[in-house]
C-alpha cells in the first residue's frame, strides 16, 4: 500500500517547508513538489494542514500490574487511543518485581505487547540488584534492543532503588552505552510524610500532594544527576513536574552535563487544586506521582521547554477507573497512582503551546517526537519526515477543534483529566508505518499491527563522554 | 560542473550516516548509497572522512576601516583563507560612521565585497539614531536581505550606541522581524578604566584586559538582554568571552527568553597571559575586544556550548599587521583592536572540541555552521548537507594534521594567534557552491565567485513572540 | 529628665534578655536587673512587653517638591507620625535640581528640617555632574556628616543620572568613604514604555506598573551593582521591589560583593491589583515607583530578608493627597509618585513578619533599625539598646492591636495604603533621645526637638575594600 | 583573681571601640574608659592591640578512636594548644558505635574530657536508629545540655547514617529544638569510587581526593538541606570544602531556609596538590575528608564567608602521627583521616582573611567565635566581649608574627599542614574564664580547668519555624 500526502506544509524539528510526501511499504520514499507517484497510491489532501512526524510518547504503562490492580488500558486499547491522537509510538516499561529476573519480566511484557496497534519499545526498570541483574542488562542491550533502564527513587518497600543500586546500575549503563532514567522522588521522605499525614487524620486525596511536595522531587532529581555525573553517564529524568527538579536539571546542563528532562502534558496545564475537590472520585482520579503542582510550576515547565532544559513530553499514561481508585477511599496511600492521556498529549501541547506562542511549530515537533527519537537513538527512523524514515505521520489540522471528554475518547478509562477542554489543532489523519489508521474521526486499527522498536546502544553522546573519561583517567604518583 | 563525493560519512547537526553526495550547478541534488551519476562528474573519494556543511563564520570584518587604519584582509584574501580552512560563508558588518546614512554605508560595503571568493552577507550596525535610520532599517530588511542589526555598547565617542538607541532600535527590529545583535561591553566603564590606567602609567598592552574586565562585559550583556526582553525581540550576543556574560545569557534562556550567544575560537583556547608577554608585538597582536580571559572563562564557554547556551562560533576576523598595531606602542588604547582566524576556526574547534570529547561531531557542525544558518534564517540553504541545499561542503579528514603558522597560512596578516598549535582534523576538500576550491592543500579560488546571501526576515521565533505579545496586550480599566 | 523602663524584655539584633533600662540626658546609661535609679526617674512598666531600638526609616521624602507639587507631610508632621509608630529617626534626601549646587540644596533641606520632631539625616542626590559636584561631595562628607549619595537611574529628562555620572560618582564615593545608593529603574525603558502606553490609549493608573515592569528594575539594579564592583565601592539599593533586582543583589552577594538592599513595608504586603481598581483615586493613591508588584515578588522579598540579601526596611514616605494625585487624571505619567507609611512600617513588619514566623524578633530589630545604623555608620549610637547609645527606644506591646486608617493616623495625608489592616503588635511607648513622645496613644512632640545625625565616612567595609584594591593594583610589564 | 585589660581596642562582631575590660571570677564585669578597678587586679596593657572574644572551634575530635587507632591529641593537649592559639572553647563530638547506646557513649566522652584545659561541649552523633536512640536524644537535650546532633553521610559500613535515619533524626531534632548537623559526602559514591581506584591500581594518597570529588559532597549537602527543609528544622553543615556544597547552602539560604555552613581554616588556604607530593608521609598527613580542593574552591569559600552563606570556621582537629598514617601505606582507604590545627586557626584566618581585606575585623570575630555561639545558643555567654559574658578573651597583636611549624607548635602531633607559613597577627594573651593561660609565648594551663558548656535547646529560629509550621498545618477537605 502506498500513500501520497499532497499540498501540505511539512514541519520538522529543524525546518518548515511545503512539499508532498510519498510513502511505500511503511517508509517515506519521496518528498518533493508535485511528486510523480503511482496512480494506485492513496492520496490525502493536506491543504492548509501540517504534515509532521507522528508523536512518540516516551512514558506509558499499558496494562501495568500496580498497587493491587491492573491498569485498564492494555497494549491494544492504549496504542489505538494514541493513534487517534496522532501518536504513533510509545515507549513503555518492563518493571520486574524485586528478585524477579529481568529477562523473565522482559519476555512477559513483550508477550503482553504483542497486540499493540502501534509501534512500541521498552525501558526496563532496575528494581533490585545482584550479579544476575548486572548480566541481564548486557543481554537486554546487546540482544534485545534495550538502551535505557529506569530507576524508581520512590515507592519504598516496593520497587524503590536505593543509592547503592543507583550507583551500580548507572556505572553499568555507562559500560553498556545505555541511558539511565529516573523517577525522581525521595522515597524515604514520601514514606515519612505519608505516615505523618495518616496519623494526623489526613486520609483523603488532598494529602497526596502534601506527602510529595516539590522539594522531595527536587532532592531526588539532584541526587540522580550528581550520581550520573560521577559515573560519567548521560541521564534522563521522567515526568519533571516542578521548578525544583527542573532547576536541578538546569544547573547541570549549564555546567555542560548531558541531562535530559521529560515533562507530562498534564503537569503543564493542570494544577494541584484538583486534590481539594469535594468529590472524592474527581480528586482520586488525579492521583498520580509526582502530583499536579501549583501554577508557578507550570510556568516553570514551559520555560524549561523553551530554554531547552526540558526535551520531551509524555503522559505517564496509566489508566485506572473509578472503581479501582476507590481502593483508597479511606487511605490516600492506597489509591492506585496514575492518569491517562496518550490520546490527548499532542492536541493539548499544540493548543497550550503553539497557539499561545510559547513554542514554535518546530519546537512542538521536537518535544512531542524528534527529541525522544534522538535521545533514545531511533532517529531518524522515528521523529522525522524524511526520506528513508518510517512512515509514521500525522496530518495536523490547525483549525480543527475537539472538546476533550471521557465520553468520546478512545482510552479505556472512565475519566479524562482534560475533560471539557476545547483544543484547537487536531490530527485529521494518522499514518502508522504507511497505513492510514485515523482519518476524519475514524479509527482503523488492528491488534498486533505494531512492531517492537529496537533501540541501539551508544547514542553519540557516549563517544564524547568516553573520550573525556579517557583524558581524565587517574594516574598514580611514583613514590619510593 | 558536477561533483560526487563517495564513501564518506555525512555529519549533519542532527545525525550521522554514510552516503554519497552528488552536486550539480551549485546545489546538492542527491544523497544516497551508490548514487548513479553522470560520468562527467568529478569524483572525490571521502573514505575515512566526514562530509559536513561548510563552515559559516558569522562575525568577520574584512578591510574594515577602524582606529585610523584598514584591516589587512580584504574580501578576497579573507574569504579565500576561509575556504582554505573549510569555511564557505561569512557574515560581515556594515558599520556606518555616526551620521552616515545607512544606505550609503550598505552600498559601500557591498561594493567592497564584490571581489569575495566565497558567499557573504552583512549585519548592519546602528551607530546613531534619527528618523532616517528608522526608515533605512525597513529598506534594508525588505529590499536588501538584511535581517540583523548590530549595536556596539562600547567604543565611546565613536560608534557606541547608548541605551536610548538600543531601546529604539530593538523596538524597530521587533517590528521588522530582524534580530538585534550586540557587542556587549559597558563603554562608560571602559572609558573610565582606560583613563585611569593611562594616568597610572599603565600604557602597555597589559592594561588592555584590565580596562575591560569580565564584569564590564557581563553588565552590558545583561542590559542588552533585558532591553530585548522588554521589547519582545530575540537577541544575539557576539563574541561572548567570559562567564559573566554567558551567565546573563543562561539566566535569560532558563527563563525561556530567546537569546543566542556566539563565541570565538580564540576565546576558547587562548588566555590573557598573552598580554603580559615582554614582546610588545606579541602582546599587541592579541589586542582585541573583548580581550582574552583567564582559563576559567574558557572552561565556562565550553560548557556554554555543551549546554546549549552558546550557539555559534566565529572569529571576529579583523586582521592588523605589526606595523598597524605599532600605532599603540605608547598608548594601549591606540592599538587597533582585532585578530585574525577565519582560516583556523574549524580546525581549532574540531581539535579542541571533538578530539577531547567536549563536543560530539554533530554539535561541531551545529556550532560551526548550522546554528548560524538557522538563527539568521538561511537554513537549510546553508548549514545542511541535504538535497536542495547549496553545495557548500567540507570533506574533513579526522586524521590529517596541520601546524598552524603565519608563515603558511593564507590570511593576509603577519601573525597568527594559534601559532605553533598542531591540530588534528583538517579539511581535505572545500566545495563552494559546487566548485572545489580547496583540495589537498591547494587553493583554487577567484575574486568575485562569492555571492551575496539574502537573509529573509521573521525567523520562526518571531511568530511565537508576536503571538505572546498579542495575548499580553494591555487592556485599559473602565472608570467613570 | 530621666526614665527607667522596668520589667521588659530587651530585644536587640543579636540577643533577647530581661532587664531594666535607665536613661538620662538622652542616653542609655544603665541596663540591668533591679536597677537602682533616682526616685525622680519616670518609670515605665514594660511587663509583657519588648524594649527595642527605635525604628530608623532610611528612606523618606518630607515636604519634597516633586512633579509640580510638594509632599504633604513636612518634617514636623512626618517625624511626629513616625514617632507615633515607634520610629525615632529618618534619613531623608537632599535632591538638587540639575545644575543646582549641591551645597545650596543641602542647606535648603537642612533649613526645612529644622522643625523635625525626631532625629534625621540626609542622603544627598547626585543628579548632574561637573567639577563643582566632585568638590561639594568632599565638603559634604568631611564637614557635614554625609556618608551616602543617591542616584536616580529613572526620571529621564529630570533627575536621572546616566552611566557616565554613575561611574564618576561611584569612583568619588570610593575615594571619600561614602556609600552610593541607587533608585534602580532603567529610565530609558520607562520613558519608551510610557510613550507607548499613552499612544495605545492606556492613560490610567493601570498603565503605571506596565510602564515599569520588574525587568526594568532588575536591569538597573544589576548595572549599578556591576559598576560598583568595578569601582571597588559598596552599594546600597533603595526600595527593592521585585525578584529581578533582589536576584541581582543576591548574585553579587554570593560572590562576596558588599551590596545592601532595602525594601519597603508596602512592597512586602500590597500587590499590583490596586492599579486596576475602578476608583481612580484609590488606584492613583498607590502610584509610586517602583510600583507594587504581583504576589510572587512579595514572597521573594521576604525570603530576601530571611536569607540576609535584604537588610533594611523603609517606606519611601512621600505623601500626596487626592487633590495632588488628580493632576494625572488623564495621564498616568503626571500622577505624583509617592505613598506614605512612616507611621505604619514597624507594626506592619511585626504583624506580617514576626507573627507569621517569617522573622525572629531579633531579625525584626535588625531590619527595622540596627542594620540601617550599621550600614550608614551610626551604630551603636542608633539601632541598639546598649549603654552609651541614644535613648531612642520603643516599648512594644505584642498583644496590642490597631486597625490602620487614614481617619486615625497622624500622617498629613488623606489616604493610607494599609487602610483597614488590623495589626497585632504596636508601640505602647516611644522614647526619643530620652523623652517619652508617645505613650498609650498620645503624642507629645514638639517642632525642632529632632537633631541632625552626623554620619561619619568609611564604615568598616571600606578598609577591607581598600586593602583588596591595594593588593590588586595593576603593575606594568617591563619591555625594552 | 581579677584582670583588667587596658588601652586596647575591643572588636566584637557588631562593632569596634576603645575601652578597658575588667574581669572577676571568670566573668567580664565592666567595660569602659579609665575603669576604676581594685589594685589587686592583674593589668594587661593592650596598647596597639585588639581585645576580642576567644575563639570557639566548633569542630574538633580529641582522642577520637577512629580507623583502628586513636587521635594523638587528647582533651588536655588539644585544648591547651587551642589556648596557645587564642581559642578558648571547643565543641567536640560524641560518636557512638552502631548499636552503642547514646548515653553510654556520652558518658564515656564526658569522662575523657575531664582533663580539658579549656571549656568544651559536645555534638552527639546519630550513627544508627531505634527507639532507644529516639528516647536518648530527649535525655541529652533536656538533661545534658546537648542541642546539636551530628550525622555522617559518608563512612559506609561504619558510622554512615542512611536517608531513613536522617529523616527520623531530623524530625526528632525539630521536636526537641536541637540542630542537626551533617558531614556531607555521599557514602555510596565514595565507596564505589574507592573500590574502582584500588582496582585500577590507584592505591596512594593521590587517589583520596579522586574518590571524594566535590560533586560527592555537593550531592550530600543538597540532600541533607532538602530533608531539613521538609522536616522544618534548621541545619548546620560541617566542613564545607567546595563550591558545590556551598552552592547548595546558598540556594537554600536565598530561599530563606535556615541553613548554616562551617568551613575549615585548612580548606581556605591549602589545595589538593598536596596529595600528589612524592613523599608519602607528606601526602598522607593531608588525608582528611573531605579532602583539600583545587584553588577555585578556596576562592568560593572566602566568598561564602563574605556573603554570609558560611558562618563559622573550624579545624576538624583530629591529629594522627606519621606512624599512624602509615597504616595506609599500600591502601589509601586505610590512612586514618584527619589533620590538626586547633592552635593555628585564629592566626591563619586573620592573616589570610583580615590582612588581605577579604574580611573586616568584625567579620573575623563573627566567623571565629560569635556565630558559633549564636547558632549553638551560648551567646552572649561565649562569643562576646560584653558585661556578663564569660571572660574568654584573646588579646590580639596585629603586628606580631609567627612562623608555623610542627617543631614549635603545642599540638601533640608531628606534622603541621600550615608548616612554614608566616602569619602576621597573633595572640599575645589568651584569657580563659578570667585566667591568663597564654602570655607572650608561654602557656600556663592545667588539666581539668575547662568546664562543660551546657547549650540550651530552641535557639530563636525554632520559634519562627514553629509559627510557620502551625500556619501551614494541613487541613482535611470535608467530603460526603
Amino acid at each position: 500500500m502506498s500513500i501520497v500526502i499532497r499540498n501540505g506544509t511539512i514541519v520538522n524539528a529543524d525546518q518548515t517547508f511545503s512539499a508532498d510526501v510519498y510513502c511505500e511499504e511503511g517508509k517515506i520514499v519521496a518528498i518533493g513538489n508535485d511528486l510523480d507517484v503511482p496512480s494506485s497510491a492513496k492520496e490525502i489532501d493536506a491543504s492548509g494542514q501540517y504534515v509532521m512526524p507522528g508523536g512518540i510518547d516516551p512514558h506509558t504503562h499499558m496494562q501495568l500490574p500496580f498497587m493491587g490492580t491492573v491498569a485498564s488500558d492494555d497494549f491494544f486499547t492504549g496504542t489505538a487511543a494514541g493513534l487517534a491522537g496522532g501518536n504513533t509510538s510509545i515507549i513503555d516499561f518492563v518493571i520486574p518485581a524485586p528478585q524477579e529476573p529481568l529477562m523473565d519480566a522482559y519476555h512477559k511484557w513483550r508477550d503482553w505487547a504483542g497486540k499493540a496497534a502501534a509501534d512500541y519499545s521498552f525501558h526496563v526498570a532496575i528494581t533490585w540488584w545482584d550479579e544476575s541483574v548486572h548480566a541481564d542488562m548486557e543481554t537486554l542491550v546487546k540482544h534485545h534492543g534495550v538502551n535505557s533502564f529506569k530507576h524508581f527513587m520512590a515507592y519504598k518497600n516496593a520497587i524503590m532503588a536505593d543509592d547503592e543500586t543507583l550507583v551500580k546500575s548507572f556505572r553499568r549503563c555507562m559500560e553498556l552505552g545505555a541511558i539511565p532514567t529516573v523517577h525522581a522522588e525521595n522515597g524515604e521522605l514520601v514514606f515519612q510524610l505519608q505516615q505523618e499525614m495518616l496519623s494526623q487524620g489526613m486520609t483523603g486525596p488532598e494529602a497526596h500532594p502534601l506527602s510529595r511536595p516539590p522539594v522531595v522531587e527536587g532532592e531526588a532529581a539532584n541526587r540522580a544527576i550528581q550520581i550520573a555525573q560521577v559515573m560519567d553517564v548521560p541521564i534522563y529524568l521522567v515526568h519533571v513536574s516542578c521548578k525544583e527538579s527542573l532547576d536541578a536539571i538546569t544547573r547541570a546542563r549549564n555546567e555542560g552535563q548531558r541531562v535530559y528532562g521529560e515533562c507530562l502534558a498534564g503537569h503543564l496545564v493542570i494544577d494541584e487544586s484538583v486534590y481539594r475537590n469535594e468529590d472524592f472520585e474527581f480528586a482520586a482520579a488525579h492521583v498520580m506521582s509526582p502530583p499536579f503542582r501549583s501554577k508557578e510550576h507550570q510556568s516553570a515547565l514551559w520555560k524549561g521547554l523553551q530554554g531547552g532544559n526540558l526535551h520531551t513530553t509524555a503522559t505517564d499514561h496509566c489508566a485506572f477507573c473509578a472503581e479501582q481508585k476507590a481502593a483508597g477511599k479511606d487511605d490516600f496511600t492506597k489509591i492506585p497512582n496514575g492518569t491517562a492521556g496518550v490520546e490527548d498529549r499532542m492536541a493539548v501541547m499544540w493548543d497550550s503551546g503553539v497557539n499561545t506562542g510559547k513554542l514554535t511549530m518546530n519546537e512542538f515537533v521536537a518535544v512531542t517526537s524528534t527529541n525522544t527519537a534522538k535521545i533514545f537513538n531511533i532517529y531518524p527512523q522515528k521523529g522525522s519526515v524524511s526520506v528513508g524514515a518510517d512512515a509514521d505521520l500525522v496530518v495536523w489540522d490547525p483549525e480543527g477543534t475537539r472538546t476533550i471528554s471521557a465520553k468520546t475518547h478512545h482510552q479505556n478509562v472512565d475519566f479524562n483529566i482534560f475533560e471539557g477542554r476545547t483544543v484547537k489543532g487536531i490530527p485529521s489523519h494518522t499514518i502508522s508505518r504507511g497505513k492510514v489508521v485515523w482519518a476524519d474521526g475514524q479509527l482503523n486499527v488492528e491488534p498486533g499491527a505494531g512492531r517492537y522498536i529496537n533501540r541501539p546502544a551508544f547514542n553519540p553522546v557516549f563517544d564524547a563522554l568516553n573520550k573525556q573519561a579517557e583524558l581524565n583517567a587517574p594516574k598514580p604518583v611514583k613514590r619510593n
